[in-house]
Order: C-alpha cells, then sequence, then structure tokens
C-alpha cells in the first residue's frame, strides 16, 4: 500500500482535528502533525486554509479542509472500512454525524461564549438534542456496536469536553440520557481517543474553558 | 437493479431538498415527492424528522435526513457517479460542498432576517466566500469541468435565490466573481435544476423572499 505524504495541521485545543487523527490512529496511518498556534498563525496557514480553520490535511502538499472530509478520506484510502458496508446503514452513520456537528459548535459555544443568554440557548439545544440522541442510539459500546465506526470518531471529542468539566458545569449533561453516557465513557476509554491529543492537554483545555473572559468561566468565579 | 421504494418528504420551497431532487433527476431514480406545509406539519412528521427539516427520504419506510447525506446514498446505490473516481478529488468536492453549505444558509438569511445588523452580516460574509470560491474555480461549466457532480447540485439552490432576486438585491452578489456567475448560469439552465421544482416556485419564491417581516422585503418597500 502506497500512500500519499500526510500531514495535520492542528491548533492544540481544537476538538475537530481530534476527529482527523483519531481517524489516522483507528487506521494505523503514517502521519505527521503540526500544532500552530491560533493566536500566531504562520503566513503559509493562510495559503491553505480558506476560513483560517483547522484541521488542514496536506496531502503530498496539497491542502484538505474540513474534518468528517479528510476523515472519510483517510477511511477510503485505507484497507477496510470505518463506515457500515450497507449503504443505508452508512447513510444514516452520516445523519448522525451531520447531528453531533451541532452539537459539538453549541458546545464550544458553551463554554466559550462571553454572555449568559447565549450560553443559556446553547445548553437548551444540547440538551434538547441529547434527549433526540438518546431516543435513537441502538447499540452499545459504540454506535454501531463492537465495531468503532466514524460516528464514534465524529462524537468523541465532544464528550471529552463534558469529561474535562464534569465537576464545573452547574448541571450534568448526561442526567436524563444513560445511553449517552455510557456510549461516552465507553470512547473515552478508548486508545486511540486517549492519544489523539498531549497527555497534557486535559489541563490545557480546562484552563482555556474556564478564562474569565467567559461566562462559563466568570460563572466559576462567584460560586 | 432493484432500488427500494424512495419517496422525498419536502416543503415547496426548501433549497436543500432542491439538492436531492437534482440528485434523483440526475441518476434517472424512480421516486415520489411528497410536499407538506412548515406551518401545518401532519404528526407523522415529528416522528422521522427529530429536528423537523427537510428533506427527508423514506427508504422502503424508513427515514433519512440531511440533504447532502440523501444525496451521496442515492448516488451510491445506482450505477456510476456524480463524484470525482479520485478520492483526493473526491475529497476536495466535499470541503467545497461544506464550504457552500454556509454560504447558503447565509444567503437564507440575507432574505429572511428581521433585522438590518444580520442582514448585512450576512451579505459581508457571503461576499467574502465568493471571493474565496472565485479564486478556487478551477473549471467550466460545471465545477469538475464537463461532468455535472454532487457539489454542483449542492450549490444549485443557492443560485436560484439570486435569480430570482437579481432585480430586488441593492448588488450585484456576481460582481467580482464572474466564474461563479458562468458557473451559476450553467446550472441554472441544466434541466434538473429547471424540473427540480415546480414551474410556479420562482414567483412563489419571490413573494416569500419578498414579504414584509424580512429586512430585505421591507427595504423594497421604502425604495
Amino acid at each position: 500500500m502506497s500512500l500519499p505524504r500526510l500531514k495535520l495541521i492542528s491548533f492544540p485545543l481544537c476538538p475537530y482535528v481530534q476527529r482527523s487523527r483519531i481517524t489516522l490512529l483507528e487506521k494505523n496511518i503514517e502521519h505527521e502533525v503540526e500544532y500552530i498556534r491560533p493566536d500566531a498563525l504562520p503566513d503559509w496557514f493562510f495559503d491553505i486554509s480558506p476560513l483560517e480553520k483547522v484541521p488542514v490535511l496536506l496531502v503530498d502538499e496539497q491542502p484538505l479542509f474540513e474534518s468528517m472530509v479528510i476523515c472519510e478520506y483517510l477511511d477510503e484510502i485505507t484497507p477496510g472500512s470505518l463506515h457500515p458496508e450497507d449503504p443505508f446503514e452508512r447513510a444514516i452513520n452520516r445523519a448522525w454525524i451531520e447531528f453531533g456537528n451541532e452539537i459539538l459548535d453549541k458546545t464550544f459555544t458553551l463554554f466559550k461564549t462571553e454572555d449568559e443568554k447565549s450560553h443559556k440557548h446553547a445548553k437548551s439545544i444540547i440538551l434538547d438534542r441529547f434527549d433526540i440522541l438518546e431516543e435513537n442510539l441502538q447499540h452499545s459500546p459504540y454506535f454501531n456496536g463492537e465495531s468503532f465506526s466514524l460516528v464514534d470518531a465524529a462524537y468523541a471529542p465532544m464528550f471529552r469536553f463534558y469529561e474535562v468539566t464534569k465537576d464545573l458545569l452547574h448541571f450534568d449533561v448526561y442526567e436524563d440520557t444513560p445511553k449517552i453516557r455510557a456510549w461516552a465513557d465507553a470512547l473515552l476509554a478508548r486508545p486511540s481517543v486517549i492519544q489523539c491529543v498531549h497527555a497534557d492537554f486535559m489541563d490545557n483545555l480546562k484552563g482555556f474553558l474556564t478564562r474569565p473572559d467567559s461566562f462559563f468561566g466568570r460563572s466559576l468565579k462567584t460560586d
């Protein structure tokens, strides 16, 4: 198997990058990772990332953007597949990946936003989406049962946010969703999910999420 | 070739539904379309669409949601492909589909939002994204050249908004992007793009977009 040279461009704390890194690790694909800082972007980055977002995967120097597009590409160029074989099941997996994109986005808002209104709005959407997801989870320990899939790679970074902040949040996000809680626990114990970030990542993320310029960070200060 | 029974659930004016309908027509797939009204949703719809969104494709009665997921599924279960054969080219196409999702979303905001601030914010994002897209268009008449692809199906409904409103908007969205203008013209002349909506669709959409409860609609009244 001759693969192109692959380099993943990342921010240290970006959850979307983790999806691609998990896929690289799950499929045991040789690759490099280059971390850049979002507050000190190198000039070359503007040429390869149209929206200045990560991840970008350099494929023999050619840039590819969008986390799940990168995951599908990595899956397609290597033997086996992290998607179900049946086209309808594969489509259902992709639909729930799309569903998860909004939850990850709102989770980021929950911790990052400066104002209380959008924090509360994000919380209400997350809990609503969790209820729907809970009703639709049919297998365990992973989304499709015993086999780890791209849909698991898509959700794992979101579960990491709640793991890092579980003793800080004013609510238990999994209170009414035991199936999601079990799914999160299974994913956070998976080697690829553990290894896709640095050993000091959890502490760094906690520091970032509890900064006083976010509503969430300020809410901790006054407790 | 034995396909499942396919029924597409649609709102009359929804742009996302058009992507799936274009794919059905391009691949000459037997299907039904059922239109429902967003202000009078039937009870059964809540059971099949977790976010009360369309399109939903019923596949032998099993629901599948998300427009591009539906397009990929339809492409995969029928001969030939509307994606490039090369995995990297296919990934690049998918990346630009994701890029287009935000433009379509902001285009909808441009016409639907009640307040001037978000109208102007949407406009600035659209023009910025158009500049980036223009720089990255490498072929004509379609995204990949002579072959019509899923990425074309993804963008066509957005171009329809600007066709319907071209004499009403206070700016020419294509002013600095002649390649996008040519792409839009080619797509809007394509039979599948024309036939994916009702004959009276353009008039209905114009009526909807110019309603006085939107900033855009009110801006027309006072001209």
